[in-house]
């Protein structure tokens, strides 16, 4: 049995029909589609207490409490979802989505196309965060939610929290933007990029068909999560769990040698190529390229944020080498000189990127303060 | 025809057959080997002006002139040694080679194994950074050197040069050791890991049975190499480089988008794969992995150096992320523990690790007036 003391406990996951058509930002139009969340918490009379969190690259809607008495582990976010929680699910209505062209629930290459009676597959269209700003709006508008009192994502969902401010920004009033980036470097390109070819170049991916095929494109896919877990993970954070541990063998024969930190990564990409579906992988991550939201104001930052009327939190970590401290400077130092209301901070951490989902005491107090007065106002 | 102002001209390779039986860290017999090498510059009247260039992951023998007068490129360390240059042919004898285990005519995977009739391919020992320095020595030998006035290489032959020092240490006045590690980290490892898994996953590796079906693991060469390469340049570099330009597509519209930066990961992984063997680059990052020159010292680096002999310059580069200037600064501090000569310098550098075979003026500025020391002393 699951100690449910500080989770939000059972929760069931709902589907929103959306059977109007949805024209993209490539100029594609989806007939209608699904999009599959959860809510932790109630919405207060006056709707005024709805918060959004928007998932990273390989997240889903099911960020905190459990499916079923026997789940192994919680949601992807439940160190920070629930009652007493940073995000409190005692104050808060939390709203929690599978974003559109994602592979957990809502529309996406896994759902069959009516206009073909196929699946999409990998003629499922580009989405962009532009995209998952409007359709999240529609998931509120669907909710009754007029206005959330906060969007907060990390990374990846760090960039819808900030387009958010800008093209929906009478409906949101804070936007927490945790270990995000304005836009992606080229080195941050080029890692996403060795991640689509590792799919993209396994036979088993069949030009995207695999599952017409009933194969599933495995070693690309445990390739590209052992590389994305690299980036992830600070070079210090990997000395200390993992240093030269060995798993097998004797390096000084020189036989049969197998670190730990190998079959650490092999494990995490082997479980993450059941789980995931490559064509929302690559999906992802070229949302994630293209995600620029200076592009309809001529690169200038400062300037795009001037459409944004939201209050801003914005965090990072130290040892972030994937979207660092300095990232975050960016987005904070072009906030101010956007006149706009900012508290930021760089939290000291040890684990990389992956700080984002740990429950570091001075994060979780940040975050819970800045959002016990954001509960008050309510 | 080419500007041979400032070069050693053209060069022609040369082979050192080694007839005895060699048994290998590993525990293996080669019933015998060859090495293929390039000198340049004379060998003075005493024997004393030697140098010895080791090269790192994916180097070989041909580190500086032209082979042909067509040549496009010359050698890879072509910047660095010459005459005038700071590794001077006019005054040191350059002795580089393909070390076992290479792809371009040494003893390697390539090879026929004389006990079966056939290519050793995959079943090619495990060498490690011993037994490289235990052929070099060998190649000496062959040569009629008795002691090099300096081992010098960069990374992995960084590597080779403290080896040197510590295997060899009346063989060896001055190591010169660049942008290296006293050993991996699991960050490191990882990588190497990653590429491998890219090389073995790739269904024309066939066991590393390539050749002999008349195939080449051309993904998981382009792949591993496009992983190196990113490791190998800084964030910056990268950023000033590419940026976000593209090389095709319309990122506002999210359409057929390619970022300049996937164009060269790409051009540079079909280059690589086209000249280089799966199974060396598969033995060369298991050496990278092993080397830990203090297994037999209780892992006491301090312990470790007592061997040797030599006087040291080490140097390292701001922003090599591979190999830090941390990684040097436990080099030098273990050097100095261990009363030995060392100096050292780390060079401010935009380039990441890849700067060691730039001509960065710092970087030569400081090598140079080191080896004119060294020559002052023949």
């Amino acid at each position: 049995m699951i100690d449910r003391a500080d989770s939000v406990g059972i929760v069931t996951p709902e589907k929103a029909t959306f059977t109007e058509p949805l024209t993209l930002q490539c100029g594609v139009t989806l007939p209608g589609f699904e999009l599959v969340y959860e809510t932790y918490g109630e919405l207060n009379d006056t709707k005024t207490n709805a918060v959004l969190i928007c998932h990273a690259l390989s997240g889903d809607h099911h960020a905190a409490g459990f499916h079923h008495d026997d789940d192994a582990k919680p949601g992807w976010w439940d160190a920070c979802i629930g009652p007493g929680k940073p995000i409190d699910s005692n104050r808060f209505h939390v709203v929690s989505l599978n974003n559109l062209g994602g592979c957990s629930g809502s529309t996406g290459p896994r759902t069959v196309d009516p206009t073909t009676g196929e699946r999409f597959g990998p003629n499922f269209p580009t989405v962009t965060v532009r995209d998952w700003v409007k359709t999240q709006a529609m998931l509120a508008d669907h909710l009754g939610i007029e206005r959330f009192a906060a969007v907060i994502g990390g990374s990846l969902g760090g960039m819808q929290a900030l387009q958010w401010t800008i093209d929906q920004p009478d409906r949101v009033e804070h936007a927490i933007v945790i270990a995000a980036a304005p836009k992606l470097s080229a080195q941050n390109i080029a890692f996403n990029e060795i991640a689509r070819q590792a799919i993209l170049s396994d036979p088993d991916f069949v030009e995207g068909e695999y599952l017409e095929h009933e194969m599933n494109p495995d070693k690309g896919l445990m390739l590209a999560r052992m590389l994305g877990h690299v980036t992830y993970l600070s070079n210090d954070s990997m000395g200390d769990r993992f240093g030269r541990e060995l798993k097998s063998g004797d390096i000084a024969s020189a036989r049969d040698v197998q670190f730990q930190v190998e079959s650490y990564l092999h494990y995490q990409g082997t479980t993450f190529s059941k789980r995931f579906d490559a064509n929302t992988y690559l999906l992802m991550t070229r949302a994630l390229d293209y995600f620029d939201p200076t592009l309809e104001f001529d690169g200038d930052l400062v300037e795009t944020f001037r459409q944004a009327k939201a209050k801003f939190l914005v965090l990072s970590f130290t040892t972030d080498w994937r979207f660092s401290p300095e990232r975050s400077r960016e987005i904070v130092d072009a906030l101010i000189a956007s006149r706009l209301d900012v508290a930021s901070a760089t939290i000291e951490a040890a684990n990389g990127h992956d700080s984002f989902l740990l429950p570091i005491p001075r994060y979780f107090d940040v975050l819970g303060a800045y959002l016990d007065r954001v509960a008050a106002e309510r």
